[in-house]
C-alpha cells in the first residue's frame, strides 16, 4: 500500500489540486506533502488552509520547510508542507 | 534593549525588506519574525532566502509557521518566519 502522496502546486487553479489531495486520502495515503515553488508559495499555503478549513482536525500539520533550490540554472525559492490524514 | 524585530512584507520591492532587516541586525536584534499574506507570503520567503544567502551561518531559520486569519471579515493565509541571528 502506498502512504505517502505528493503535490506539486503550479499554475493550476486551486481547486484541481484540492481534488487531487481528496483522490489521495481517499485512497488510503496518510502522509501528504505539498511543495511549491517562487510564486506558487502562496497558492501551497492557500491549499494547505483550504485542506485544513474542510477537514479540520482529520489532518494535522506536521513539518513547514522552506529553501532555495537550483532550477535550470536559477535558485528558486520553495515550501514544503507535511500534512498527515488522521484515520 | 530590544532583542526582538518583526517585518511585515507586502507589496515593496524585496530589497526594501531586505535593508530593514540588516538595519535590525545592526541595532542588535537577534530575533527576528518575517509575516506575509496572501500573495505575500512568496516574497516572504524570499526574503529569508535572500538573508540566507547573504548571511549564510550568521542566521539560523528556528520556526515556519503557516495558516489563516480573519482580516477584515475575510480569512487570509499567512506565513510566519522566525530566524535568529548569531553573534
Amino acid at each position: 500500500m502506498i502512504d505517502k502522496g505528493k503535490i506539486k502546486v503550479g499554475s493550476k487553479p486551486l481547486d484541481d489540486y484540492l481534488v487531487s489531495a481528496a483522490v489521495m486520502f481517499n485512497q488510503g495515503i496518510s502522509k501528504l506533502t505539498i511543495k511549491g515553488w517562487g510564486d506558487s508559495i502562496s497558492k501551497a499555503v492557500a491549499l494547505y488552509n483550504a485542506l485544513k478549513d474542510r477537514m479540520g482536525d482529520a489532518i494535522e500539520l506536521k513539518d513547514v520547510r522552506i529553501g532555495s533550490e537550483e532550477i535550470k540554472g536559477r535558485l528558486i525559492s520553495y515550501i514544503e508542507i507535511d500534512v498527515e490524514r488522521i484515520y
